[in-house]
């Protein structure tokens, strides 16, 4: 059952059902909280040296609370009445000669899930009734992110530490109207993902591809993307964060592309790969649907409660009998000894996936980073999965010398490695797959529609060359 | 005589010549001055509360004496001996694995007109060795572009008041390789603008115009944009700043590109109006008609010594007598009493251009924003252009209500402007067109080469239906 995102999104943005969660965390560890939750939305910067705006990018804590995209506003929510208040810009005459009518108070009201609105000019007075009319009511607020100018003299009480990770962890679960801009932010990268398959076999260098990708989700309405995206062909494709995109394609096996644009401040991060002159080799297919299978146990797996670091094994684990059934592993290893020896960590170096939201890398994942365990420790999600979060699943096999070298040159590693076999695959360069994905309480629903079948996507490719 | 900008191009860009020009500068203030010049480039920088990298633009200053677009790195340039020194970041072996292999000090040599190269680890031993071995040495640097971990312990004097504006003040006058790259930047652009022509009878969002302006830029390898462009249809076209390039363009007259992509860190600001339908309004050709004569005349008028602010003055007699022979100032009227009583600015708000380099408003060009007189306040460079320099010429004819209308209210305006007349060509919008020339000593050189005859555009616009 796909989610009906079109339908979800003539409503509102659920700013008030966003704070409740917020509340509800705040009073999880402090249940006599009382008072107001306070936030403010980025200021407008200059570029340094130059009189041209900073590319704007929403604080997503204010997000969260308003559902509005304007600079330098404010944001009020009474913890105790549920009130809400959106305080933005003034109309500056002088601005309007230059730049048309801002948004205002009215307008504002419409638009988004708030009780009140008013100019940002109204904020101190603002707070200092707030404060005074409760005695003993806290002002919960995010260090650094108080201006100057902002009092909050009559509160009794200033809390500057419970807020972020209130949001952060109510991030975690998702509102049905977030899932609805996460789809919608995955239908748009979905036409640009296939934009770039009918164009592979056409062009000569990766940027024209990531040029077709860009162009296709703005003509659509999203203006950015969720992260500098990867188009790797070749051997490109084993550098995980290659984001350099200009190199020719001429002669390589397969396109990695890793893009997803934002949708209203919220995410895609899909990842497809494919050959670009539309029919994979031998030894990239059979990489593929290794990948593909890594992807499809893993997600079968999936459900409320399961423990990522399982599912994270899980991947590995098909990744080492694929590799064993390649030769790349050597026949007669023992497959449960690869994946004590960390081995298949030579070609799956990187976590499972990641939490997706307003933040590619979302919030709430607790991962370690330090971990001793190099198996888990850029896992960016540890402990169980909630019913409502939504994961990226996004296993690979890659052919990188910086990586794999090491291993070759380790007593623990290299007797598992048949490093003649392996000669044959450094011009896969590496296969990922990735999907977005919402946990529920039975398994999941996958929110990318991109295709993935291996025969489709040569098709695809192949129809792009008539 | 155009530019043979692909042959400049293969040469290095001069870091050395554009020492030489700052030390000048430096010396025409302060003839004794010995020691180094010490800049930085800018960090490395992460988007808030997020993981990805913020879009890097590289820092003005540094380009200048590098050419060099590494993040995280530094330049020293010896006054006395020339000679310039680059530090760029040492290889991290952990980020090898993610992001491949970084410049090594020997291709970075190559590439660069520096006469060594370091890695940044050696920045405080050498500037320590150079500032000890010259006794009264100083070293020249920008306050607030020195990062804490940078000493200048053994140099005897500190000066961060010279550097910027010598810089500032070198970058009017451009070096042929810079022309080279604003001419590149141009060419580039010409292709996007093109693009926009062929495809505008076709969309039905103006953001699919700004898609297909972007997209031909990075495909040709221009990655960044020299400022936010303007995709306005109709009567959004009065609105100066308009970047919102979101609404449909069905049933709009025409449509107003101002847009332009940056080679390697130079702009390009290329400004174009045509039918969207291909064909001309009466009204609107006419306006055309009255703004190409406004940047034809003032560009007739230019080479090296002209005051800026006489081509501004011509550019408002010529919209006057223009606007004069459409009716919309009443017939009769004194043209000298028109420009006397400004009442043109209501049209035409805006300076007539600006200089143009790495920064799209450039440095050097000491506008008074200040200025009592309307006509003049706006107008970003003041004074004689000297040979090299480069401006644009960008007139326009804008019927923005916000900046009409209190005109109509005021006794000394209202006079002259025939409301009735007015009335026919509000949906015009607002005709601007814009080039780019390099001041030379007999005249100018126009970089820009997109097309803007009327009928030519009329033309491509049509061809694009089919």
């Amino acid at each position: 059952m796909a989610i009906d995102y079109e339908t979800i999104l003539k409503g509102k943005y659920p700013a008030k059902d966003h704070a409740r969660r917020v509340v509800d965390q705040i009073r999880s560890k402090r249940p006599d909280a009382t008072g107001v939750l306070y936030l403010e939305s980025r200021k407008t910067k200059l570029l340094e040296d130059n009189d041209e705006p900073e590319p704007f990018r929403q604080r997503r804590f204010f997000y969260y609370l308003t559902g509005c995209p304007l600079a330098d506003s404010y944001v009020i929510h009474d913890i105790d009445s549920s009130k809400t208040t959106l305080f933005i810009p003034p109309i500056d005459p002088d601005s309007v000669i230059w730049s048309g009518l801002p948004l205002s108070a009215a307008e504002a009201l419409e638009a988004y899930d708030v009780d009140e609105v008013k100019y940002t000019t109204d904020i101190n007075a603002s707070l200092a009734h707030l404060g005074s009319a409760k005695p003993g009511a806290t002002v919960f607020a995010i260090p650094h992110y108080v201006s100057e100018a902002v009092t909050f003299l009559e509160f009794d009480g200033k809390d500057f530490s419970l807020l972020q990770p209130a949001i952060e962890t109510a991030r975690v679960v998702k509102s049905p109207y977030e899932l609805a801009l996460i789809a919608k932010a995955n239908a748009v990268s979905h036409a640009a993902h296939t934009a770039v398959f009918s164009r592979a076999s056409t062009v000569t260098n990766e940027r024209e591809l990531e040029a077709a990708f860009l162009a296709s989700c703005i003509a659509a309405g999203a203006r950015n993307q969720a992260y500098h995206g990867i188009f790797a062909s070749g051997r490109a494709a084993a550098t995980l964060h290659y984001t350099r995109n200009d190199a020719p394609t001429a002669g390589k096996l397969n396109l990695l592309v890793d893009a997803g644009c934002e949708w209203n401040c919220y995410a895609s991060d899909i990842t497809r790969t494919f050959p670009i002159n539309g029919k994979f080799s031998t030894e990239s297919r059979a990489i593929y649907d290794v990948v593909l299978r890594m992807q499809d146990e893993c997600i079968a797996m999936l459900r409320a409660g399961v423990r990522w670091e399982d599912v994270h094994i899980r991947a590995h684990e098909v990744a080492i009998e694929g590799l064993l059934g390649l030769g790349i592993f050597k026949a007669g290893s023992d497959k449960a000894e690869i994946l004590k020896a960390r081995t298949s960590v030579a070609f799956f170096p990187h976590g499972l996936g990641h939490y997706l939201g307003m933040d590619t890398h979302d919030t709430g994942g607790n991962p370690d980073y330090a971990d001793k365990d190099v198996m888990f420790r850029y896992l960016r999600v540890r402990g169980t999965l909630p019913e409502g979060s939504v994961v990226t699943v996004e296993p690979g096999v890659y052919f990188c010398r910086f990586i794999i070298e090491p291993f070759l040159k380790d007593e623990k590693h290299r007797g598992f490695i048949d490093e003649e076999v392996l000669e044959r695959y450094w011009d896969v360069g590496g296969v990922r797959i990735e999907d977005n994905v919402v946990i529920t309480k039975d398994g999941i629903e996958n929110l990318t529609t991109v295709p993935k079948d291996p025969e489709e996507l040569e098709k695809i490719v192949l129809a792009g060359q008539a």
